[in-house]
């Protein structure tokens, strides 16, 4: 089983930080978050993973007032954290959300190869495309790109990246004084793209990195996604909110893999699931209703709206959730079956918002540790997962029920490593180490 | 006296890696900067500089062959390298240089301000034009942007990026659980900029950062490079050959910067100085003569080619220099008084590849540590300068010899700090903490 820990000061659970377990910490403040990373590397976690969003959403009534007010609707910047605890860890896997839609794949991949250098071969990039108008406002764009363009671009940006990470054979550097050579050129190449989005001639301003390539992980459900997905992605993180959802995403999702040319065992997928988590399970039960109770149901729909890139507001919350699927310009895959789900039970666009705002439609594990664990082995063993990225409600207590309860369970039942067998994200999550394709003599081919 | 260390592991003479007391540390282990920015900040400077190019020079005969064969041309990507650099070290301000060509202003923005925060108030921001076409064909475009045009995309990036960090006012998170509101809508405001080059509408993505902004650095001495900084800068890193030239650029500049409407002292003159050191002057003389022979004059000629953005592989090294001051595309300041210098000489264009590699056109104080001692101490007292970018001809040794040899005779003199005053590098560089436009009550002139 693998593991990552969703790595936020506030939790997925969107009242989360209101409930009295939660300590706020400084959203700015590294030290709060290298001290959850460190207990999560205690625990041998494979990684930690962090969450991004290029704006403050503000698509619910066009401000970003119910946003700020309801919720920690800011992200600290992934990459500069990420750069920040590799050096403040040793061995856990360090994940983070970079957006093919606003960035460069020349940047993305200078800084990942970085990050992977420092961290000695712990670096995971979350490849998405951006999901909402308030992000293109920030790149000088009026509206975002519509899906298909955004997974177009995201196929191509990640093909620039790989091969950016490529064009530095091993050991080019030689740094010898008496010949004077300090690299050899004949082991440095261009990538010489010339695409639909990007040219890019290369060669990257960084060395190949220690894995070759960071892991590349993906994240969603749609099938424009699950297409892409299934060629490149090696770690993926999909929405599932039942056992039976999840194997069968989980079935289907391998099969693509496998019709792609690709070993089945090449992508792990590891579902959100939000644990709740108490001595008993009597008490995980009283505390999901303690923190559903401090929900506002703006939070939600103000969340939702920001990931739907559609205004909730413009509908009033007391009414029933409208047919608006086909409105969806945002996270298309998630939010279909959210709003076809709520219609199915007659819930009220209210009511929506507030079990949105639950855990972000992903799945619940409620109980004692010995029951969150056998969910969790439950899902594994009845091939629904991988593993799990690992989402506590409210922090860092939530994080640290599941790290101190949990994981020794999981432990003991032989289902969860007690040691790193390997030093580099790679290895824990067993993946191979990718080849260079400029090693393969196919330099000859990139050039023509 | 206010002094920075230009944090490279192979110096500032092109050469500099090949002498024997050269010691070569890997540029992708992180561990190999920290040492250095420790020693320094065990000195007391007031921060360490990282330079960036984005691209592999390959302007010289359009390829990357000599560059990489002669002389380290890969750089560290510099926000990664700040961010961690940040955790190992406590006090020492920490700069880098990211171009204002081929970045985003939100993206700069927000990862300056992580950066500020994580470091707690040490961050600065070299914020230059890019220089030549392999850095525009490593971000989907033929050739590079014209002077002027580079010019005018760096004013509007530079004001837009300081509006944004302007726009969460202080103490906007409360999280008050009693009364669910977790930031204050008030105190978060749009940037809503609108312009030529850029259209922003925040907020941003984190908060304000510790210092404000953090320290605008520029570097240039071309006219609107002046007219730009006089504006906006509040350090500056010019070429200056010899004291009479330093002279008269910082005279005219500080004046350009009162004529802004500016105090003189709130922008600090730092020129750049390659201090070679031993223990006598001869000895130092000596190890001057020891780097120059080892070096090969196309790597002086691959690094100025790439700079000027000029091909000047197409002229015969052992001809007179020609005159093709017009022909510069790039860096246009720095390279007229180069060229201009060399033919006054008398140089072939091999003669100026050698004298080009000895320092990139930097003054030199070569000496012992008392002899450079006077040097500097002579510049600044003389108005040629507020203190120095120092710049090691070799590494690490040669910032070594800088710091454990050159400071302490400053700071015997009573011209250097020996202690920190306080913890923020506005603080080290006495500037003022600006203030944010949205506490004046501009939020209602930002908005019209």
């Amino acid at each position: 089983m693998h593991l990552a820990l969703f790595l936020s000061l506030s939790g997925s659970h969107l009242a989360g930080w209101r409930h009295p377990l939660a300590e706020h910490g400084d959203p700015f403040d590294v030290a709060n978050y290298a001290r959850i990373a460190q207990a999560a590397e205690q625990a041998k976690l494979d990684m930690v993973f962090v969450a991004d969003k290029l704006s403050i959403d503000d698509i619910y009534g066009s401000s970003f007032e119910a946003a700020v007010r309801l919720r920690p609707a800011i992200h600290v910047e992934p990459l500069t954290l990420l750069s920040a605890l590799a050096m403040t860890t040793d061995r856990i896997g360090l994940g983070a959300t970079i957006s093919t839609s606003y960035s460069e794949p020349y940047h993305a991949a200078r800084m990942f190869a970085s990050i992977d250098h420092f961290s000695k071969g712990r670096a995971a990039w979350n490849a998405v495309t951006s999901v909402n108008d308030g992000e293109a406002r920030n790149f000088s764009r009026a509206e975002h790109l519509g899906h298909a363009e955004r997974y177009e671009r995201a196929a191509e940006f990640i093909d620039v990246v790989r091969l950016l990470w490529d064009t530095w054979q091993e050991d080019a550097i030689t740094a010898d004084k008496a010949s004077a050579r300090y690299a050899d050129p004949s082991r440095i190449h261009y990538a010489d793209h010339r695409g639909t989005w990007f040219q890019v001639k290369g060669p990257l301003g960084a060395v190949r990195p220690p894995q070759g390539h960071p892991v590349l992980i993906q994240a969603g459900v749609s099938g424009a996604f699950q297409s892409l997905a299934a060629r490149n992605a090696e770690v993926i993180f999909p929405v599932q909110s039942t056992l039976a959802k999840a194997q069968a995403f989980y079935a289907d999702f391998k099969a693509q893999v496998v019709a792609a040319g690709r070993s089945p065992d090449a992508v792990k997928v590891l579902p959100g699931v939000v644990p709740i988590i108490a001595d008993t399970d009597e008490d995980a039960f009283e505390l999901e209703a303690q923190l559903d109770a401090l929900i506002h149901p703006e939070a939600g729909l103000s969340f939702m709206s920001g990931s739907m890139n559609y205004d909730l507001s413009v509908h009033p919350a007391d009414a029933p959730v409208p047919d608006i699927r086909d409105r969806i310009r945002g996270s298309k895959g998630r939010f279909e079956v959210v709003l076809k789900s709520a219609m199915e039970q007659g819930m009220t666009l209210g009511d929506l918002g507030r079990s949105y705002a639950k855990g972000l439609a992903f799945a619940k594990f409620v109980g004692s540790p010995a029951t969150v664990a056998d969910r969790m082995e439950q899902w594994v063993r009845e091939k629904g997962a991988d593993g799990f990225v690992v989402m506590p409600p409210y922090m860092p207590g939530g994080a640290e029920r599941f790290l101190s309860g949990v994981v020794p369970e999981l432990q003991r039942r032989g289902l969860f490593r007690s040691e790193y067998a390997g030093t580099t994200l790679r290895d824990h999550l067993g993946l191979e180490h990718p080849g260079n394709r400029f090693d393969l003599g196919e330099d000859m081919l990139a050039a023509q």
